[in-house]
């Protein structure tokens, strides 16, 4: 019902000029809240009665709260059924959420309603009180902007709370991880173009294997990134997908016809994010399937990852009782009681990270297993490890291209030395011997501890000059040229 | 090196007819072997060193590496690389490990070499003797089909193991877990099409919620089995991307140019399924990447469906002291002491497959990241989970469907009943008092046991005329006509 | 080495009043520190290198690694390696980190070296430093006490860092979570006797079953987390093992002989838990197991809490249409869109922390596999996970306790409408009628829709009398006096 | 009721002369059973709706189960409930059923009802069959042994399934897991013995360390190992509590009084192992917890021995292009391809079952959690899951120690070129210079790529004679006399 004469919204900066407390109100009475802070009732009874841990809901959350919030003002006001002063009130609050000065106003843990009810309402009494103070209006008294009736209109925590989420994960996705990690992956490529006619010793079961080259190795490594990344993209396509629009069963009541396209519409627009309105409510809102899916899309980066920094640190083990084929960064002292030592530490945080992600998504999955009916009521801890695992793979894999990657070399030393020592380049005689002959040969060579090509001239099978002809490494690695990573 | 004289292959029956014991040889000396087994040497080590469990490496893919084996042979027949003769009869000793034919000489456990090696043995055991035989050569003689030299021509148990794994991972997924899956999704389907007028009450936090109706609900249940589909069948695109050409550590050492396009191309037209080469071999061989990204669409269903099952008997809690909206076949006595009970056993038992493919995925995601340089000794592991979670999928989605799914009926009276209880159909009057005056009417409806129009009517809030236009849980639910499943 | 001539300790409070930054060294050269900081180059550098997320390594940790330093400065200076002056110093700084008055001066992120190396170094820096302080030298210059040579003496963090993680381990299981949980098993075994008399139906597999007491019934849940709480209790022994002493590798290099009993006892005595050298130190610093196991001991306590969460959610569903045999106490405002509506949030909070503390289980014992040789380099994902569960579940528990458990009633009217209702009630006819009868009488009362008691009579198999006297509920609960939680 | 004329106890051996169905009936109907099977109509249901995967209810329960149906009929006779002729052919059929002679008669799934209650009713259906058979009666007939009325007599599925539950974990345990890894602790203790004196160099981050004796390092895995199997020892204590007496829902309901302490006593008499009843039958029926912390147990074994497993394929790897340190026996070739390569396949068996063990405990501890009301419907997954994972990890550890520990021997000459090679030995000149003049000898060594002694004389810190009395490798692992494994 728009109001022809309204107040005008005048430039407050944010923030509450007042000390002690302030009274707010919800359905159930009277609440006592800290008067400079912009929340109301019901974050004040979640706060006293949630305080489990240390973990706050993730700010980035918040964030895209805010653009659910902006939207609706958009699309109530448009249509009609906000007034467009208000409308351009519940904006302007919502910008300051997305933008992150409202940070302080968003106190609450993950661990309440499992709808996030109490986080879509701690958006609602703040952007509502803030509204109504660049209105000019009194703080806590719901007018002219009411949390439920306005801010929160034709919506419910049940379909904007996975709104925001998808939100929320899509945006750490685009701008943090998937840029870090292929960042990490170019990085790795770079050095595979570097170094691909390294030739040196394979390894299968950990022991000596057939040759390959250090680039063709770690174009595996690349390779194995930028697959995961791809999963992670199609992961994308069902987060894309928002609830928003069905309301608190998924139904639509109270909302106008079309508000969920419209949303979705919005959202787009102010994200720049190809949104769309979800094709079925009743399964947006009561599975987290799309979140479980988008998880497991970073256990995928994880289990590669972890492969990775795995061989990384086995490859430069020693320095002098190891593998040692790979110098990493000397980052920092190794040890507090062992002087000059040099540990891999930037493998050891990442394998870390990769087992943290990987215990973050067997919750995850579990939590979106637990949903009842119309909802599922653990979204608070999906939209927290998903996040939280995003950050850490995204941040530890910029850490990893940093301090680790970069500024590898090579000890052409030690790779020679193994390749030289190697017997299973005897592979390369099975053709023209057969298995059998070539395996007499080897076993030969290791009892008696002679090279291979003693012993295989030893064995009468093969002239040194065929011998010669046939065991060069540099024939074993196959073409290099062209790598798909 | 084609031999124009050649042995004839002859017709004889899978079978040798022989008692006692066997000696077959392989590079480490003389085993015994039973003699009425085509298995030789390496088999017979694997059986002794690692009877651990009743764990027998699956069927399944014993078959998919008859493909392999079968089109290894065409290859290298047509390349010239293996005589036309024995790549003949290679195929014929294949055909018959592709049709299970030969399942009584695959004894292997999973609990064996982590690259696959001995399986990989065992069928070039099996096919080596089976074809001596059919080509009147002596078993156990190697001559004239040996099985390193020429089962094995060009391959690697590296990876060789890993494309038998993709071929029967998709082969169990095409041919039993999608359809049977797909199946349900359509017999839940054909119930929200048949309910979609039914008007029932929503809950959300297990509480009383607004109104949707039951195929609205249902149509819910559908859309996540598809939309689980759907992540199956992203996750078959790099299960379709095969590591065979590779040889032992990605460089196709002692294979033909080519023989990975080829093997792959005869592949796919062997299974008729868009098999390829894997673009990057050393992924493919030091990685189980493909694996775990379709396991974890396996995991996917199960979170689905664990949240449908669990709907499903919820619904049918009772019969008289529960929910008791929705009836299921009653298969069978429920109790061994309470007579008439009846349980909704279906959904139990589709409960424990969700739980066990959860953890069956958490035992693979945790395998893969465990890969050392050119290879990840897990696979057996793998491959054994991925089989097993895609099977019980598939059969307690065929069992669910059959059994609960298309039996069931509603309990319209109850459904009426607590249509006719819930006070949230108050939230249909926010619109018009506001949140706080429906909240207050809610309060005193609760609070002195009053029905919800009693409780409006004495708010003085609204006269009755207008509750009855707009309390109407017909008008609640939304349009109900095009679902999106 | 003693000095006769040794600098006073002065009163100097924490704190350094310079602005800035301020050059510190460490083995690798200088760095530029935050000039009002007592760290040194070590945690300078892990600060640059290692910021992944925001998971700064537990303030918890940092006070247990007080005890650890302060005990050592005490053993020795009784040992007469260290000068008492030193030592007292030390002391003196280690108290302040023990009482979190240093807090601000251990800034450094979980994913950092595996061993823990970067924290203990920022113990040593900041003790160091802060020692030279109190002892009016100058901050930086390690003289007179040296982070290496005199805070870590004896140690290494290979052997103090698991110490540390045992002591934090122990406080926070001894001062929160076991009495945080003994006080919610306390109150809900004070519930079991309140209720102790209240007949109602007891439910399995979702279904109507025959009675019990709701005293019975909580009875269980109490017994429940006292059986898991034992099961903590048990798991303590092993935490309460010490490896300090084993320095570097496990055999006590450069620290005296007895130094890890004499270390044990002086952390015994200072905080006043039953500590012992652990019997062999290469287990204990190669291995984390003590600490997975201690995490499988709070994740019994999960699984235990989960479901005691879960029933007490669905006994209080409805409240119109659903069980609704227990009333919740109302906390909050439910929903934001349906006015009056009551959430069982403690409940799904609970839910949640349990599902958490399962996927932090999960990656501590994946974790606790990844050793290799010497050391497990996991233990700072191991400690943090560990005192986060401990944490979550220790205040949800408090939160439970006091906002559902303590104002929890019974619905007494629906207790009696659902015992009265139903069928299972004919259980107590078998030992009279036999099952077959029995079952007979509940599949007439089923399919007519009649009371047990009509089909009963209507079956002929039973007078009225004495089916009167055989179907009493109040008979079928067996002796409810001595109930063991 | 005792009957004083009752049909005489005939010598007939186990099975049916029969081909073709026989007709049997439960209180749904009548259905046709295989002629030549004991089993009746609900064993049959249950195969029609649950034929799910390959996974069958494991013999080890039935067997178990067999022990409480004959603790019954004894507990039943001796008090006069049940005829004694009558127990006492229920007591023939159920020691047939604990010598497993009745296997073939027992073909249930896992995949059933959650209770076990089919599995139940297999065991009461096929006693009471025999003993019908036994007595002269008409099998089908359930005269006069009747299913439920006699064999089942004073239970219900929901107490005696979790009873045999805990017999058959109890069984499992000490007759294989107990003594096949505690004869690998032995073998690893022997190892340690014999090496007790063998310096090597110590890795801690994969990086060279200071050294330890081989015997040390292996005296650290016995130690774990130990420490693990007092872990599963002290979770036997749970299981050996039992349900039985609690009937349906833990009220003991139609059992007499004392039944599940008669029960108790008898079931310990009878297998010999100290089996009390459960203290509270309402936790011991409506948890699982006690197999959720006996899982969490055997989890903690694979944690150890995944660690063990994996060092020795470290320390044994190459043979010349690794550590190689330790040489494995060769069991079996290798490879397909490269000839002559031996694996460290027994260690790669043993990381797989500690993977998989891992993830069955993850799919425990979930199924643990999901219990609603009185009962838990995941049994059959948690003792399916607990069952497996105690057998292969039993079974692995026996072929560990057989084929791969006993036979293993150390290469001195590697052991000793490492240890002369590493820098690390300067930590025994840190009590004498300092750790920063120490690390200045390190990193002069390192650059420069002189031996550590080079280097430290070239520092002109230290003179050759202390030099040489100080960093002597032997002084430096400390005393190795009493390790205490």
């Amino acid at each position: 019902m728009p109001d022809p004469v309204h107040p005008a919204m005048q430039k407050i900066p944010i923030g509450i000029d007042a000390i002690g407390m302030r009274r707010e109100t919800d359905s159930m009475g009277a609440v006592d809240v800290p008067a400079n802070r912009y929340w109301g009732a019901q974050t004040q009874r979640s706060l006293a009665h949630f305080a489990i841990g240390d973990d706050l809901m993730p700010k980035a959350l918040h964030h895209a709260y805010g653009y659910v919030k902006k939207a609706a003002a958009l699309v109530n006001g448009a249509s009609g059924h906000l007034a467009h002063w208000k409308a351009k009130a519940i904006c302007r609050a919502a910008d300051e959420a997305i933008a992150g000065k409202l940070d302080d106003h968003f106190p609450l843990y993950v661990w309440q309603s499992g709808s996030g009810t109490q986080t879509n309402m701690n958006l609602n009494e703040v952007l509502s009180n803030r509204a109504i103070q660049l209105l000019g209006g009194e703080i806590g008294s719901k007018m002219p902007v009411h949390p439920n009736d306005d801010v929160n209109m034709g919506q419910s925590s049940n379909d904007t709370f996975p709104t925001a989420m998808h939100i929320a994960a899509i945006l750490e996705l685009e701008n943090r991880l998937l840029p870090r990690a292929e960042a990490l992956a170019d990085a790795i490529e770079a050095k595979a173009e570097e170094w691909i006619d390294v030739v040196k010793i394979g390894r299968t079961h950990l022991q000596d294997a057939v040759p390959l080259t250090v680039g063709q190795e770690w174009s595996g490594y690349a390779r194995q990134i930028r697959d995961a990344l791809a999963g992670v993209r199609r992961a994308e396509g069902a987060l894309f997908e928002l609830a928003v629009g069905g309301a608190a069963v998924g139904t639509g009541l109270n909302a106008p016809p079309n508000f969920g396209a419209d949303m979705a519409a919005k959202i787009a627009e102010l994200t720049e994010r190809p949104f769309v309105t979800a094709p079925n409510k009743f399964a947006a809102q009561a599975s987290l399937d799309a979140m479980v899916c988008a998880m497991a899309s970073l256990r995928g980066l994880a289990v590669a990852l972890m492969k990775i920094a795995n061989d990384m640190r086995w490859l430069a083990s020693g320095p002098r009782c190891g593998l040692g084929e790979l110098i990493l960064p000397e980052n920092e002292p190794g040890s507090s009681i062992m002087p000059g030592k040099i540990n891999p530490t930037q493998s050891e945080a990442m394998v870390m990270v990769c087992i943290q992600v990987i215990g973050e998504d067997t919750a995850t999955a579990f939590a979106g297993s637990q949903g009842n009916f119309e909802l599922n009521t653990t979204r608070p801890i999906v939209i927290n490890n998903f996040l939280h695992s995003a950050r850490i793979l995204g941040d530890a894999s910029e850490k990893m291209r940093v301090y680790q990657i970069e500024g590898a070399v090579l000890n052409h030393a030690a790779i020679k030395a193994f390749l030289a020592r190697s017997l299973m380049l005897a592979t390369a005689l099975t053709p023209l011997l057969g298995y059998d002959k070539a395996a007499i040969i080897v076993h030969k060579a290791a009892s008696e501890n002679l090279s291979l090509k003693e012993a295989a001239l030893a064995s009468g099978f093969i002239s040194e000059k065929l011998y010669d002809e046939t065991v060069d490494p540099q024939k074993m690695v196959g073409p290099v040229g062209a790598l798909s990573v």
